[in-house]
């Protein structure tokens, strides 16, 4: 069984935008990933047929997501049903979030070339 | 279809244990809980068939897990399969982490008496 404790050298770090990296591992029937955005790092509108839930970490950051918009800090929670478009922009520095996707998203561990 | 951030009014909140609150909402598939320990506050050993994954958000604590130990602060993931037993101790002040369980957990967005 894998680390219940995810450790840098266990986590695949993805670029996924300009500004904006993650680090992902495996659960069982889930995939976590840590999301690390530079200031003014933007995760550009996109859907996946995915639920997305999570929090943010630190830092500050816009949240678009369908027709609503908000600010999100320390402790704000997220969610996001499959399919539906979503943008996050980070504003005032650096900023720290927490995805997790169901079903997993197997393809997200692979490392990219 | 619910709000994708969901605010303090639409978190059921559940005494988990002395000193543990949690503020609970739910996915299309997955169940959200935002854990606030106080000082010293600890989630005692327990287990669940449910996957469970998360990130500390703020403060430390120490998580015991199957016969795994660490101390984790801000930032710092866990992943915990069905059935593992787990402990979680607040350490030096309050703190507060958050949990995504697979399956839901609708039991837990019922509100106590």
């Amino acid at each position: 069984m894998p680390s219940a404790f995810p450790e840098n050298a266990d986590l695949i770090t993805r670029d996924l935008f300009p500004g904006v990296i993650a680090n992902v591992c495996a659960g069982e029937h889930l995939t976590l990933s840590r999301v690390h955005f530079e200031p003014h790092g933007v995760v550009e509108w996109h859907s996946h047929p995915h639920e997305q839930v999570g929090v943010m970490v630190s830092g500050k950051a816009r949240f678009e997501i369908g027709d609503e918009v908000r600010i999100l800090s320390s402790g704000d929670i997220y969610r996001i049903p499959g399919g539906i478009l979503h943008k996050v922009s980070a504003i005032d520095g650096p900023a720290i979030a927490f995805d997790v996707f169901f079903p997993a998203r197997p393809e997200y561990l692979v490392p990219q070339t």
